[in-house]
This record gives structure tokens, C-alpha cells and sequence, in this order.
């Protein structure tokens, strides 16, 4: 009788359910950094519902290279091309399809990169997992393009959301050194009236000048980002693997440069004590509310009614203007690598409206999952 | 013609794919804390590994209840009796399907909680979301009591990863005000002779120290578990929604009292400037080596080769033997309580095997995804 | 720079999402044939929903082994054990797990299935795809055994689709050469008040007659068997992948021995011309009517409002008491074998409560998944 | 304490997994008949494999309309334009994107489908499930139209497959009265010679004679198509819910028009005994063969190494030039439709291609599952 082997590490390669995420809400990404567009498919909105294009706009600068003197001068349109599930401006129930031109391509800058992987960048992983067919222009299709189509997905969520009562706010609240203590208390839009996101004057001016110093030096600063979800009602979310903070998790972790995602008081809750972390309850105007949100706003993985609090930390950009160490993939041998090209200070700034919104994505697909959203037929 | 009302939250309920996690290795979990029996179904093992029933055991065993002083004392000797998937000690190739009773279950102690639901618990949530016919008992199906399936689970993962080279560890570096700084260099079972599960004598005992004197207050400690997996090659996980940061994290999440995780630096990243935080490259050996491992071993989503680490943060026990204030279901009014019963005066001690073979769960899975791991027929 | 080489068909082998089906209900099966249980984890139903054990044992005693000359002898009391989802006899919101003991298990029967395949089972193919590990005793996880599951949970799903006015009839309208072509009036019961299931006393007969004539010979007899869903509302199921018929087919071709499934006229549409075959439409009483349901209810994938129909064929018992050439697989020559044990001459009579309530399963989904049906708390 | 109402059948609508399939080879379709474009995404794909785009030209002409007197004569010249996913020439283990532009769309034919629904079409459904806002221009995303991009991935799909010794032969076997009997020996090709596709010059000039005859009357005729898989080797599939016939079965029911799937002898086994069907097996050239293919290949849902057969049934195309009963949705009143515009008389020639390539992306995804289809690095 034939025998078997034992298990093997084979060097097999091929994909997985990568560019596919969540269950009732879905979203597909596609594209290449220096492809001819990079898009997304949005899947199971119900039908109905009218989209604003303007919004979609307004997030799409938002995130968009070249807005500023301290983020990249690359400078895309970013135009959202819908060709499908919108018909006269409503839902129509199909998949949202859409694509944006990738126009001002400088491939020019990474023909290096093709034998010289950049430190800090998925250069190397790339290589590795894809070997030499592999998309190596400006980091291919895992480089930070594509959040675009999040972006432009993640508003039209934002859009459905709002429309029922919930509010996503995020802001910076530290670049490098340079941190911000206080919760603001604003709206959506009120963050991006300041230079580096951080919604305070003061420390605002401090955090400018700090990338503005980095700059100088050829550098870049790290950040974390904080969001605060209002309007979920309580039961959204469930016990085990699809608790919101593991959605929410698994999407932040998808964004290229979040290296830390906590909920609530978070990695604060390990130097302290329960007596100190408890969110106790009391009844006021006939419903449930709590004295504290330690635990952002998620209890055993479901909705408790408060605000859904959580921070992520975004890495210093890995592109920096100094001569660094790598190797030559091509002789197998040490080597450096100057990085040219646009590259933005501080990421963080480009990563919050991706944060933002593609949190949204995340949450109506909680609510859509759960049942909490539907349309009513008449 | 019929027309369409707007869109609504309605407060439906009804459930997700909640009790399902992976893609090619599927875990699902089921049971309640004071239900007859949990357990738990393991699908995608190729048939023909040899199961080593003691190292499960092994594993139970950490997680279980009534070790120490400094553990709870409900008494579960948790045997794991596996109902398919293994022939004569063999995975056969069909899903390992396993329960383990609950034999020590002393609900009286519950029977307020019916409609006192325990501050920082899922208590309040559970009763949002699946109303009146929720188990209530201990915390139902979201009790911590149904991380001892995903044990069983792992410890099965965990043996088939550790044939090939994989080892992960795990290990408490902070206890409240109490933390370890160094990495020790140690094998997966040096961590469990330490009373507190920080493995370096003079904190331990430190820790100890604070965790006896919480107890007599009636109080208990948040911790920190450091995560290391040496042995997984380059090239696994993927660039956007599968990368190896949203799996795990995906998972460390779907365990209560988990409420932060971050990889390498995490969020050391955000007070860091790039030039300080590089993993720069060099030849070594004829292999590409890096210089740092401030990244966790994981760039765009995928791992490089290098140690994949992660830290995750955990609640101080929610039960604590002080008068809290919370609400009274049944007359809608303020109300306290006084949790009786007996807990862990700091969870992330039973926390960290879960914490540890859970990872084997993710990474397992992401290796058969990736077609890293696989059978070869003779 | 390494280079890839081409693609292989590898004899790798791993499993798949093998074991469990559906989206927004989901089941997952486990056990074998000859192990120690079966069983199955139904999730995604809402808490609150008062199960019926009579109806789950009255569905599992007309799938039961033993019950007449006509089936096979095999005698399992097949007790339904629940372990999770329930509580005081409610569903709580959690999987609804459960097992069925294997009591009457006779191996012996079976020792030489090691390594001469019974010509027409999953023998070979078992051995194909695991390897010498697999569970080759009654088929292992490949018997039809593990369909005592699917009616468990199929049942369940039944009782919460009839508590909403839906209704699944099936019934056997073939057995070898005795067909019944009227569409009989009847209700679920009906059918099963028959030895053969075909509710028509005289072709019941004529069918019985064949079937001990087979049995006589050693010989069994293919059949069909057709269902007819009533009460699914227009507007269920989706235009492409998840097309009602895409999700019943799914489930269908999972049942062992179904070979075929047709939906309304099935393979009659392709002797027929388009103005023959057209099911137009009138208003009556305010609401839109068909003339005709060649469609089998199902238009565009989307059901509408008419009876859901579809008729699956299944094969005769592979297992006959005549001796067939196989191979043996230890010497790999040539061998015969003589099946021994009990079996049924007709297994379609068996098939029969499979096929309906795990048809249930799938439309109970579908339901869930479109937000046809939902729980709204008060 | 709240109580909680009963399950209501709310007509909640919202969309689910519908318009993506798959497990380690994904696809996505999007685009509506007469929206600005369709298209798709194909992911999972490794790397490295060179796409031939004159193959899915040659596969887009075989299903597109206006070649012929038989066929439609829309002239779309449907060129599929990939955006991601290829770079070079080659795969580069991203998602392959492409669109296709809808070029000639005529839309006045169909301004009175908005409130008259087509007997036998989705237009009905359409209305029920997504009310107003659907696009109901030519069938919107219900439209024959979007099985262009099922082609186009699937074509691809076939192009990897063949590399690797797998084949698939698909033809007409029957339109209306006229029926093949004999199985022919033919490769890919041939039958696209064939005016009807039945790859037998009689019958294909009874059959195009017949289609002709129902054209002259405004009428259309059903068909049936048989296919017929070599080269799979023997393990591809699983036991139960991914069974190859589940698999394939769900996409076939996936496509417009198909209402009947059945492996092997299908329906032909309801009528006969199983010592007429044994699939007896005697050792040849140190392999194991099978006397006989009764079971289509599959049995217990896995390969056994025979050819994989299979047929669909297709129904006469819905549009017919007759004035046909319907209702007029604006009044609900009963009303009468005569369908303009261009159509098959027999849809089963055009459906043909789709049948065969989307077969493609069914087996390369159970292929790449089981781990049997894999990229070794060098």
C-alpha cells in the first residue's frame, strides 16, 4: 500500500482571500501602485441609496498626495470612476464598482528598487512571496495607493452611516515627541482644519514645526491616530471572532504602516488595577448609561450603547532621504540604497481619513451582519 | 408603483459568523460556561499527523483553574475527549471535533446576575443583543470559561507547527505596576515555572507580591503578555486583509479581556523617527539578514523571516470583591453588587497559554493559505 | 536574483472549507461513520426560538436506520444530544452544538474495506485524497451516516421556517421503473405514511414490489425525489453565486448518492420551445400571480412567490450483495469482493428527510442573509 | 425586563455574498447590461503564470453575439481590458481586474421593462427584491450580459488548468427536439465548427434547421449541454459541502437560463439497479482503473481520475416575438408585452463558453484548495 510522506514546508506559493474582506458589507481592492488604475468592488449595499459624489470627493482630498508642503508632491487626481451599482445616482442593489487613473507615474525613481529592496518597505516580503514577477514599481499592490479605493469605499459607507445617526471622528494625537492629552471635542471635519490633524493650536504649531525639522534632516516622525465612533447602539458585534475589536483590528492591521490598534484605555489597562478600570452603570432617563468607557465603548466583543473608542499607531515613514543598508538581490551581496523620489514626512497624516473611513466599512458590515440595518420595503 | 421607505435600524438580532475564524485551518468553538459541555471543531489538518494527546494536556492544564494560590479555584480537570477527526492517534483528514464537560459548575453563585449584569463584563451585552433567553450563567457563551476549546485547538496546531520548525512563547512582561524589560532566552515551558508567568526571578517575585496584596484588597492587576514565533519563513500572509498582523490580531481579540495589540515597536513607533527604527539588510550566509527586528518580523502583511513578536494588553480581572454600582433589569433602577464566586485576581496569567496557542491556530492557518505547508503523497 | 520555477501539479494534500457550509446560518458537520459519535454545529439562529425535541426525533426516526424490511438493520436510536445553543428549552443565541452516539457499530463487517474499495463508494477516493490514515470503516466521513446531522440540524431550521409559514414537502415520485407523474395535494406527513414514500397507494405498491424483488436479487433500485417549498415570499436569493438554486444545488450534491438536480421542468426545457414553456403573469387580488411555474419559483436566481420545486436523483445503493471486481490495494492486482452488512436496497426512502430538511438549512440562510427574516426586540 | 417579539418575516432588503465565489481562487463580477462597463476580479492566481490574451480573446468571440444568423446581433466587440494583476505579460499574484466597455447599448427597447416584466426573465424579481432603484435596462446586473466576465476569468483559468494536463470539452448534446446520442471524440475546438455546436454534422444541420424554423416563428428552443474533464488526478474535492458536484453545480446554477445540473448518468440512475451501474475497478499499468464512468468522476464528492462529466440543462431564451400576458406594474393591472430588441432563439449556443470557462474557475479553485496546484520557488 502507497505511503505517506511527512508533513513538508514546500516554498509553494500562491494566494489566499487577500483583497476580499468582510462578510454582509464586502470589499475587494485591486491595483498596482504603478499599474494603469487601482480600484475596488463594494458588495452589498442595498439598493436606494443616494450617493454623493462630493463627499466621496472631499475624503479623496483628504488622503490625496500633494495637498501640502509636508505631504509628497505626488499629485493625483484621484477621480472615483463608478461603473456599476449606482444608477441615477442611487443604489441599485449590484456591486459598486469603481476604478481610479493612476496619472502621474515617476517609475523612473524605483528601477533601483528592483534589486535593492527599500528597509522598512514590504520591498523584500514582496520579493519573497512573489519572486521576480512580482509588481516592484512604488511597492505594487502593497503599496500605500491602494488605500485610495479604501477611502473611496470606506466614504460611501460613512455615508450610510451617517444618514443613521453615526459619527466617526478621528484625529492625530501625537507625531514623533509631540503629543496632544485632551479629547477634542468636534466633528468630523474639524481635525483636517489643522496642518498635522492634531486639533489643537498649540500642539498643532509644535508637531508642524517637529516634520518640518524631521524634513530638514532627510527624517520622518511617527504618529497614532484616535477615533471615537458615536451613534452604535448597544448588541453590535459578536462574542468570539467577530467581535468589533477584532474587525476593526483586522482592517486597521490591513492599512500599510499601523503597527498597534487598542480599544479604550487599552495598553493602559495593564499597569492598572480593576477597582481603578471599572465603567459601573446607573439608569438615567429610563435607559442604561455607564459612568466611564474604560473599555471603549466594546464589552465581550458587543456594543455597549457608548462611544467606540480605539488608537492605532502608525510607523515613521520608511522612506527617508539617508543612505541605508540593504542588499542586491541581483549578486547577492551588501549594498545601499538612497531613497529619491516624494514621500511624505509623516504618514500618519495621509493614514487618518483611511483610518476613518474604512472604519466605516467595518462597521456596516457589523450592522448589516447583525441585522441592526436593513430597508423596509413598502 | 410600490415604493421604498428609507432605510432603518431596526433593532433586529440575529447572529454572524461569529463561532467560525480562518480560512483554510477552520476553528469553530461552542458551549457555555455553565452549560453541559464546550467544545470545540477543528477542520483542514491533512490527515496522517500523529496527535500527541499529553501535550494537550499539557496545555489544558496551564490554562486550567485551581492551580495556584493566585488562580481561581473552581475545579475543572478538563479533559479533552476528541469525537472525529483521529484514527488510532492519526489525524484521518476529516475535522477534529473534541468537548470537554463542565463538571465544577456552581451557578447559585449567579442566579443576581440574571438581571445584575457585573460591570466590565459582557453581562449588559449579552442581555442587549440576545435579550431574555441569553445564558446569563457565568458569563454564557462569552465567558473566558470557552478560551479552553481554543487551547485545545492550539495545543493541536501548536504540535503540528512545532514538527516543522515553529516555536512559539509567550510570557507575562508586566503585572500591573510591575514589568520586565529584557527578553529572556528561553524555551516555551520556562515561562510556567514562574508563579506569575514573568519570567525573571526578582519580578516575579515582585509580582507576586502585588497580585497577593490585590487579592487582599479585593482587587485585581492588568498585565501584558510578549509574544515570540521563531521558525516562519519569509513570504507568509498577505498584503492587505489577510496580512499576518490582522490574523492574529483578528484572533487575539476574540479573547476576553484582550483590549491591545501591537507588533514589534508598536506603539513605540509613534514617538520614533524613522532614521531610528529602520530594519536595515545584509547578506549573510548567502541569505538576506536584518539588522533590527523593530518591525515584529512582519513587513506589508507578510513575514520576512525575522521573529514575529507581539504584545497584547489585558484587563484586570473584571470581578472584584468590592460593592459596584450598576442597574436592576427588572425595576430599571440603580442597584449595586457584590460579585461573589470565585476569581482570578489577575486574568492574563490563565490568559497567556490561550494567548500562546491560539497564535498556532492563525499561523497554521496562514501556512496552508499560502501553501507553505502541505502533504506530500508517496 | 532566484528564479521560480513553473507551476506544479504537486500531490499535496490538505483540506479545504470542507465541513462546513452557509453565510448567515451556518453548519458545520463532524464524525464518522464507525467513531465514537456524529454530530454538528448549527449557528447564526437568534436567541429565543423555542425548540421542539419531539420534532427533531420524529425527523431522525424517519432518516433512522431499521425501520422497516425495507431498510437496512442497522439499528441506532440516534438520540440528538445537545451540548450548547439552548437554554430551558429556548435558543440563547449561541451554536447550537450537538452529538449522536454510533452504537451499533459492527467493523468487523468492514475489515477488508481497508484494501479492497467497494466499487461505487467514496472508498477509492478516500484512500486517494488521506491516505492510509483515513477512516476507511463504513466509510469513515464519507458514509451517509453523517447525514444524521444534517436532518438534526435541518429539523431545527424547519420548525423556525414553519413558525413563518414556510413549508418544504418532499416525497419519492421514482423508484427504478415506477414513477408517479401527478403532483400530489398533500402535506409534510403525508409522504411518510408509505413504505416507499411515494404518496400514491397503487404506485407505492407496484414500487414495494420492485424493491423486495431487488432485495430478492441482491440487486437495489435508483430513485428521485421531489420537494416542493411553499411561503418564501418574492424577492429571496441573489442574481448570481448565491442564486437559490446556486445554494440548494450546493447542498444537494453534498448528500451522498444524489447525482442530479433539477430546478421547476429542469431537463424538460431543453426538448422545449420558448412560447411553451413561459410562465406569464396577471394581477389578482392586488398582488402579481404566474399562470405557470416552469421556473420552479425561481427567476434570475431570486425567488418569486411561486412554490420553489426541484427534484434531485439518487443512485441506487452502490452496496449489493453480488460480487464485484475491485482491486487490492495492498498488492495492487486484481480482486473481487462480496459486500457484506446491512444496507438498503433503496436509499433514496433514507435520502428522503435528508434532502428536505437540509433543505431547510438553505433557505433558512438565504432568509437570514437577505434580511428576510429577523428577530425585532421590543 | 424587556421582553422580546417573536421572529417577524420583516421585507427587510439588503444584498449578501452574491456577487463574489470561490475559496483560494476568488471571482468577483460586477457591471450591469447597459451601464458603462462590466467586469471582474480574479484573485488567488499565483504569480509568474504568462496569460495568453489571444486565448480570452478567442474564448470573449466564442460567446459574444452577432457572429452569426443564430445569434443575437448586439455587436459588442467585447475586448477585456486588465488593469492589475498582470504585469508584463506575467501574473504578479494580485488581484487580476478587468473591465469590458459596453459599447452598443440600445436602451429605448427597454424603457417599457421599467413597469412591464418580461415573462421568464429576472425583470420581475428584480422589481421585488430591489424595488425602484434597480437597474432594469436589458436585465441589469441579472443580464445574460454579465456572463462575459465569467468568460473572460474563466478563459484564464482554462489557460493554467490545460499547462497542466487538464482539459475541457463542452458541446451542445440536444436543442429542442433534436438530440447527439454518441459521445464524440473531439478536442476543444471542434465543436465551435459546428453552426449549433453539436459537434455531428447531421444532427447540427437538423438542429440549425430547427432553430431557423423557430426563428421564422418568433420562437426560441432549449438545449442541453454536456461536458467532459480530463486530466484531474484522482483526490481534487471534498466529502461533503465542497464537493466537486457541489461546486461545480453552484456555478452552473450561477448562469442565466441554467435550470438542470446532473453528474454522470444523473437522472438516468432514478431509474435503474445498481448491478446496471457499478463503477467496477481492476489494476492497469500499476494504476488503478475504472471498468466503467457511471459516476462522472466523482464519488463521495472527490475525483476518482476518470473524466468529469456533466450536463446543464439550458432554457429557451425568455424573449420570444410573441405578445405574451404580464402585468403593468405602475397600475397593477393586467397587461401585454411584445419584446423588441435583439435575441438568441436558442441562448444554450452562446451559453456554451460560460458553461465550459467559468467549469475553469471551479476546478483551478478546488485544485489550488487541496493544495494540488502549487508554485515551488527555485
Amino acid at each position: 500500500m502507497a505511503g505517506i510522506a511527512n508533513l513538508i514546508i514546500a516554498r509553494l506559493e500562491y494566494g489566499n482571500v487577500s483583497f476580499t474582506t468582510g462578510n454582509s458589507i464586502r470589499f475587494t481592492v485591486f491595483g498596482e501602485s504603478h499599474g494603469p488604475a487601482i480600484g475596488g468592488v463594494l458588495d452589498g449595499l442595498p439598493s436606494g441609496f443616494e450617493i454623493n459624489t462630493g463627499e466621496i470627493a472631499k475624503w479623496m482630498d483628504r488622503r490625496r498626495p500633494g495637498q501640502s508642503e509636508i505631504t509628497t508632491r505626488r499629485s493625483e487626481p484621484d477621480t472615483v470612476k463608478i461603473i456599476s451599482g449606482v444608477t441615477e445616482g442611487y443604489t441599485n442593489g449590484g456591486p459598486v464598482a469603481f476604478y481610479i487613473e493612476n496619472s502621474d507615474v515617476m517609475s523612473e525613481h524605483y528601477s533601483e528598487l528592483e534589486y535593492k529592496p527599500r528597509p522598512g518597505h514590504a520591498d523584500i516580503t514582496m520579493y519573497e512571496k512573489f519572486g521576480k514577477h512580482r509588481p516592484y514599481a512604488g511597492g505594487g499592490f502593497a503599496s500605500g495607493r491602494l488605500t485610495a479605493p479604501l477611502v473611496a469605499a470606506g466614504s460611501i459607507c460613512m455615508q450610510v452611516l451617517f444618514s443613521h445617526g453615526v459619527s466617526i471622528i478621528s484625529y492625530i494625537d501625537r507625531i514623533g515627541g509631540v503629543s496632544m492629552e485632551n479629547t477634542p471635542a468636534c466633528d468630523q471635519d474639524y481635525p483636517y482644519t489643522f496642518k498635522t490633524r492634531i486639533p489643537d493650536t498649540a500642539v498643532d504649531t509644535e508637531a508642524h514645526a517637529a516634520i518640518i525639522r524631521a524634513m530638514g534632516e532627510g527624517d520622518s516622525l511617527g504618529s497614532s491616530i484616535q477615533t471615537i465612533v458615536t451613534g452604535i447602539k448597544p448588541g453590535v458585534g459578536e462574542p468570539f471572532f467577530n467581535s468589533v475589536e477584532s474587525e476593526i483590528a483586522k482592517m486597521m492591521f490591513s492599512i500599510p504602516g499601523i503597527k498597534g490598534v487598542e480599544f479604550g484605555k487599552g495598553f493602559g489597562f495593564s499597569a492598572s488595577s480593576g477597582s481603578n478600570v471599572k465603567d459601573e452603570m446607573h439608569v438615567e432617563d429610563g435607559g442604561i448609561r455607564f459612568n466611564a468607557n474604560n473599555n471603549g465603548g466594546v464589552l465581550g466583543g458587543i456594543s455597549n450603547g457608548m462611544p467606540i473608542t480605539f488608537r492605532v499607531a502608525v510607523k515613521p515613514t520608511s522612506s527617508i532621504r539617508k543612505e541605508e543598508n540593504t542588499v542586491d538581490l541581483r549578486s547577492m551581496t551588501n549594498s545601499t540604497i538612497r531613497i529619491q523620489g516624494r514621500h511624505d514626512p509623516c504618514i500618519g497624516i495621509r493614514a487618518l481619513p483611511v483610518v476613518q473611513t474604512s472604519t466605516a466599512i467595518v462597521l456596516l458590515d457589523l450592522l448589516f451582519a447583525g441585522g441592526y440595518l436593513g430597508r423596509i420595503h413598502s
